[in-house]
Formats: C-alpha cells, structure tokens, sequence
C-alpha cells in the first residue's frame, strides 16, 4: 500500500481532476489613450477587460451542463473594477452562473447580465461595449439601473442572485426571462425616494421590495433583426425598449432603439426625473479590415434638461483578435442639480487604443 | 541580434514559460434555490464554489514538487467568500499551499484545511459540504474554531502560516500532522475571554499564545474505517474527535463521529459553554445514480439548550460530474443569549439545485 | 434552427472561444521558515508568488500582439498581497499589459515595472527577489519609490496608468523608456514634503506634478554587461543608477551597482534625506546543481546614519523548475527617528525554504 501516498487527505483537494479538458479560459485586453476637454492625457479602456472561465459537459441526448465564471479588471492600474474597499465590485463581475441546456432551452442560477442589457448590446452602434463615444452606459439604458440595491461601487446593469431561462431560437423567435430572488445585496447608501432622509424608502442593507425581473423577445429574419424588452428592478422602477436593425448590404448595419423608464415608485409625479425617455440611430459600415462606427441619441428625463450625444468611430482589424481604435464624441449633459446656471455642460471626447481578444 | 526583441525586458517577466504542461484548472460551480422558515426564497450554494490551479512536477526517483492554489466564491453574486472590506477571506481560501512528495510522505507550507477538519469530512453524511442539511460546520466540529484569531469573515476550519507532513498509507494507516507558527493574522475584534474588556485575553491582531497544531491518524480495513484526531488552535481551545464508518453492503455507508471542545483557556469553569460535545450518525445509500443521505445528531455545550438536527438529502448523478440535490432539515437550535425566552428555535430547511465539478 | 441554442443571448459572452490555444498559465509558489533577531519563527516567502496569464498572437510579418496579467499573493495566509481593504494591492501587482511587438520594438500599456526597476534586477546578487537577505527593495533602489502617490499598502515599483517602449536588441544593446499619465490613483495619506501638514505639497489622491517618466539602456557584450538608468516619479524625485557584470568564468558572476536619489523637490536641502546614495557588490557561483549568492552594500541618506547589509544565500536545484533555499544576512539599519538614541539596530535573519515554477 505504500505507492499510494497521502491517498486519503487529498481526496477532497484533488476531486475534479479528471475534468481538466473542460475548462475554456478567454479574456480581453483594451486598453489606449483618451483625452476629455478638461482635464489631462489619460492610459484608460474603451471596452470592459476579462478574464474567463468556461466550460461546457457533454450529458448525452443533446442535453449539456455549462458553468462561466468571468473577472473583469482594469489593465491600466492591474485591479478588479471599481475598487473601494467595501464596494469593490465582484471578482467575477463579469458573470458567475451554471446552469444545464437541451431542447427545451437554457436554464442558468448564478449572477449575469439581465434581458434587457444583454439583449439590447447587439442594436447599439458601439456593441455595448463602455466607450465614452458608445451609447451602452447611459442613453441606451435610458439612465436604468438594474441593480439598485447594489453597494455603489457595483455595476448596475447585472442581476445577482437570479435565475435565467432561455427558450430555444425557433424560427427566429427567442424569449429570454431573469428572476431574482428578494435577497438584500449590502447597498451601503440608503435610497431616499418618497422617504425622508431619516425614514429612507430604501434603508442600508435594504430587501427588494419585489422580485426583481425582465424579459426580452428577439426576432431575426435574413437583414433584419429587433427586440423588445421589459424588466422591473428591486426598487420598482419600470423599463421598457425596442429596437430594431436592418441591412440593406452586407457591410452597412442601421439600427435604432427607444427606452421608456418609469420611476413612479421611487419618485413623486411632478418631481424632476420622474419618467426618462431616450433614443438612439446608428450605422456600422465595414471597409475591408475596417470598421466605421456612426450614432446619434437623445435622452430626454422630466424636468431636466436633455443629454444630446454623437459620436464617431473607426476600428481597424490587424488580424481577426486584434484591432485598433479611434473614437471622437461630442456630448452635451445638464450640469449637476447643485450648478445656479441650467446650462449645459459640453465635453468632445477623443480616444485611440488596442483591443486584444484571448 | 535584431531578432531577439526585449529579450532583456521580458526575461523576468517570461520565466517559467515552459512550464505550462504543468498546471491543472479545475473547480465547482454549485447553485440551487433554497428556503428557511421565516426568510424569502434564495439563490445559495450547498457545496463550496471553487476554482483552482494545481500542479505537480515529476523530480526523478519517486520524488514530487507539489502546488496547489484555491479560488472560492460565491456563485449568485460572483463575489469571493464573505466579501466585507478588510474582513474578506483570502483570495485563495480553499488553500495555498507547495511541497514535497516522495516515498517519506508529503511536506507542505501554506494555508489548508487543519487534518481534523480534513480527515473528519470522509465521516460526516454530507460529506463535509457545507450544506444548511449537512453537519460539517456546526455538530461535526461541536462549534470548534481552528482559525480564532483570523479577522471575522475569515473562514475558521484552516491554518495559515502552518507546515503539513502526510505519512505515506501503510497497511491502511496514515498519520497527518499541521503545526502553525505564531503570527499575529490581524484579527480585528478581540477575545475577551478570562479578560475584561479593557484588557481582553487576546486584543485586536493578538499573537497566538501557543503554536496551534493537529494531528489526525485514520485506518482502513476493507469496508471499515476509522480515525481519531485532536487540535490545539492559537487561544489553546482544545479538541479530540473519533469517528468510524462501515460497509455492510456496497451501496451502504454508515458512519458516526463524537467531538469533544475544551474552552478551559479562554472560558471559567462554571461559565456557560466551558466544555462541548457533540456525537453525529448518518448513512449514505446508493442506488443507480442516486445516493441517499441520512443524519441525526446533537451538540451539547455545557449550561446551555442543545442543538439537534435531523436532514434528508438525495443526489441524482446526470454525468460523472453533475448532480442535481434535494436537501430538506429540521434544526432546534437556542435563541441567542439576548433573548429573554429559554425555549429553543425550530428551523426547517429546503433546497434544490445545481453541483457541477469542471 | 432549433439547433443553435441561445445563440443570441450568449453570443457576447462567448466570443474568444477560439483564442483559447494563446493563453499560457504561469506562476511560482515560494515558501519557507525564516527567523529574525526579536521575533519568533514564522511562514514566509523569499520571491514574489506569481499566478499569471499571458499569449502571444502572431499577427504575420514579423508582428504579435501581446498581454500578461500576473496576480501575485501570499502562500503563507492565501491572501493577495498586502490585503488591507481599500489600500490592497491591485488583484494583478505583477503587471497587467497589452500590446504590440515587431521590428520596431515594443510598445505597450496598462501597469509594470519601471524600466530601472526591471532592468536593475540583473545586477543584483539576488535577481531582485524580495529576500530580505537580498537588496532588491531597499539598497539597490537607494530607498526610491516609483509610486509615491499610490494608495500605502501598494508596491512602489511600478507605474500605471503608462506607456512602455523597448527597442530591439541591436548589436547588444537595449533602450527601455516609459511615461506614466498625470493620473490620480488614490493615495491616502498625504504627503507633507515642502508643504505644511495644514496645506500638504501632495494631498489625498494628488495629481502628479509632472508626468512620472524612467528610462533605461543595457549594453551586453560577451562576459560582460551594464545597464544606466534615469526615473522621476510623480512627486519629482528624481533617481539615476549605473551597474555593471562580469564573468571570469562561466560559473562565476561579479556585479556592482550604484545609485543616487535626489528628493530635492519634496525635502529641504538642510533637511535630512535630502539625498540618497547605495552601492552594492555581489558574486554568484555556480557549483553544479547549487548556486552561491553573496553580497555586500551600503546606502547613506543625508545626515541619517547608514544601512549596511552582509548576506550569503545559497540555491539547491532539485529539478529545472524547483530549488531548496538557505539564506542568512546580517543588517545595521538606522532607529526609528522617535527613538532617542541614534544607534544603529543589528538584525540577522535565517531562512529555508522551497521555490517552485510552473
């Protein structure tokens, strides 16, 4: 018995060691130079930085297990996103799920994009990526915040502790559903709302008030494609958009979208931002290795004054996981509440950097 | 010499480039929904989550270098273990260990589970998971903490700053001892103790009083095994367990363990709590690719109520690496000490999910 | 087209899939027992541990796109580095970087090594690992930051936020230049220097007064090489060091390094540690599978009394990725400035341990 050594105290720590085929690491590296009217040259990104885990297992008659595990980091300081302490985001801010698919679709637990935020990336001129010339974080969610409850530091356009299911794409038709459960994520500023600063409506710690939840409808036939999505977040704000797609050759993409979000739960009718609407038009143009970026987008809250925004990009591919970029935006937003004047700020934006996929 | 680009730059950093074979990526993803008598429907674990990176290097004449480096975290919110600030667990909190293997047994130095808590998860129905139904965290270790002096979120059944050595399995025995060194771990609320509260018997980042140390010796005879185990952690809490299992068929395992914790250094003699024990008896049942999963025990600390805990589980194998679980528990625990009732609270538990090894 | 399963919604969190051939794992596990004058013996590491992820992509004519992200941690507690809450070091301190490699050089951006940081390390006795019987991190750096206004617990030898450029190797020689952006990064403590504590010159999360920049050049010919290097931080002090190897015979290594800080920017020129000079002399000596490490420095603030430094290492090989160490320094470093004596404090340190890469 003597070759078989510490066979009984590893027997935990080396479970799974036959599983190593399975496990798919992916990531992206972007980073490059900016400059915003105000303030100096800056080393920053234009889309979000990863690093991945995934796997899929084979179960046999078409039904698989999937797991995805994904840390999203900023390549210019070497750290996890947004780190603060206490509201740092997560580790695997990008995603953490597992789930099983077959016929019937996806099913997945676990922490990820909801419906709606996924969804709407593919009719954005900018892909969704974060670009300060892209539309994703800000017109294109019509101000939204999916996760409110969040600490701070957290990215708002993700559900945690939810279930996810997919259908099937059958005939180009796809239904995409999110649930949350009403668990308390650690929010560490209480949300004031029709409250009052010492009775908040929303307390430190807080539990949704209702389960959070969205859904999402796509439909693509040969040059067109569009959506439609709804969801409702642990504080009640409501949101819906559309959007739609069209190709009239193979190199030009046009898509528009529009977003509706009601905060009438949290806000008083005749408060300011009481209902935003925004929305967006855009072009993707590609030129052999070349890719020309094109939108426009207005959103338009209550009571405040609107963020105009248009941009222009240019992405040039030097082999099929590396491109370059260039980005030029102008963008006009209401200066802060605490300003005297209504103004509105301007700020031209221009950044050119590397994006690197692994 | 024009070919040999930054060869000076990157000698550093491109070191150990041809050592890649080397490392093994491996992991769980566990998920499930799961609801305890007076909270909401939640998206929790049942098993640890885990990703790892381990290796191990052939030296020639039967010796080993081994490492090992262990990711845990939480899958619905994507986040590591307890994430709170400056009390969030280690990065690598299922362990971070290097050493040695070879015909003499294993040297390890790092951060890993203690041999008790090791060698004790083979005897426990739930095989030492972490499961609200399991015994693992609670009656198998009869409330004992090898970690005392670690800050608050740090989990307690490991040591950091210790040495390992395995003996090899000979005639089915094995002999595993862990000793720590005396390092302060930055523990953040102090032990009063036999203190006052202005002069706690271990203050914020005290050093431990003594070198904890381990040791767990099991034996295993055809379908009977056994072990006995005793600990000593940093604030000289002592522990002594013993536990056996046996086979009277192959689809049946029945087991039962007895821990007994001795507080004397840190508790007055005729305090409540001075002294702990705790028996378990449980049974796992194969059948086809289900397994059935039985426990009853019960944890006495002296001058206070009992805990008793009755759990069911199944588990239904969809690959060699995928269950789906079913747990259902009924736990009397005491109120806490503040409560001026003396009655015990009743807890049921149900759960449903996910286990899925890559 | 029921067949292409969520293709839609996972369309954005699968792409990289076929990448997965370009990304290599690496890393080191270093731990060991060491002993210091005062202090009781404890679990430690002689090198930086390292789990790191890099690829290259051959983009065809001589071209690659490149990335490395290195995390770096504590085998000892399984920690990151110097976790602390918010002044933790970056998840990836090693580096995190991307860029672009061909017969113009190298270009790349995100966070690393100083060009001086990097480079001097080949002229030390102990290849600029950590050891405390090695002159890495104090004497061979004349006790300069390239950090300064990082947050305190971050290592202060790397820039963010910069742009690298290395040239080719040309007829043996090298140029290594980077420029830091006048970003923030979060520092937590001011930085009284010329200031008052009232109104420091750099307060919390300063900008850089100037873009922190550093530049390097080796020269390497046959048995001999040396390397000059220029670095000023973000607070303007400002470094320059020359050093020099040279091996009689091929086991035998002799190297002297020299380095000067001028902190004339933030100190008083009558004030103590205005300036700063090191020199160090080291040998290695290569005897079969072991290696000899010896060295000798002495670093001189202004008007402060010296640092002197003896050591002997030694490096037992036991296969090409794994190697046993024995390390001893004695080391005269000056009181704490609130003590009142102004003797020196002799402290010897002992350590061995296990150095594993893979």
């Amino acid at each position: 018995m003597k070759k078989s050594l510490v066979a009984l105290a590893l027997m935990g720590a080396f479970a799974g060691a036959h599983a190593q085929s399975s496990v798919t690491i992916y990531g992206t590296v972007d980073a490059g130079v900016s400059k915003t009217t105000g303030t100096t040259a800056q080393i920053g990104k234009r889309d979000n930085n990863k690093l991945g885990f995934r796997g899929v297992e084979d179960l046999g008659s078409g039904l698989k297990a999937l797991f995805q595990l994904e840390i999203r980091y900023e390549p210019d300081t070497g750290t996890i996103e947004s780190t603060s302490g206490a509201n740092s985001r997560p580790l695997f801010q990008g995603q953490s799920r597992v789930g099983l698919q077959g016929d019937f679709g996806t099913v997945r637990l676990g922490r990820g994009l909801t419906p709606f935020q996924e969804t709407s990336t593919a009719f954005e001129p900018w892909s969704g990526v974060p670009a300060v010339a892209g539309y994703q974080t800000n017109l294109q969610v019509a101000g939204y915040t999916s996760d409110p409850l969040a600490p701070p530091g957290t990215s708002g356009n993700r559900f945690s502790n939810a279930v996810w299911y997919n259908t099937p794409v059958i005939n180009g038709f796809q239904l995409n559903v999110a649930v949350g459960a009403k668990e308390a994520l650690g929010n560490t500023v209480a949300i004031v709302g029709r409250g009052t600063t010492l009775a908040p409506q929303y307390g430190v710690n807080a539990l949704p008030s209702a389960n959070p939840w969205g859904a999402s409808a796509t439909y693509t036939l040969n040059q067109f494609a569009a959506y439609a999505a709804y969801e409702r977040n642990a504080i009640e704000t409501k949101l819906w958009s559309v959007g739609a797609s069209y190709k009239p050759m193979p190199a030009l993409k046009l898509m528009a979208t529009y977003q509706k979000q009601d905060m009438d739960h949290t806000v008083l009718p005749n408060a300011a931002n009481h209902e935003t609407d925004a929305w967006i038009i855009g072009a993707n143009y590609t030129m052999g290795p070349g890719k020309l970026l094109l939108g426009y987008g207005v959103k338009t809250p209550d009571r405040i004054l609107k963020t105009k925004q248009a941009s222009i990009g240019y992405e040039y591919n030097i082999s099929t996981r590396t491109y370059i970029y260039f980005d030029l935006s102008n963008k006009k937003t209401p200066l802060p509440a605490t300003t005297a004047t209504t103004n509105d700020s301007t700020v031209n934006h221009y950044s050119v950097g590397i994006h690197h996929n692994f």
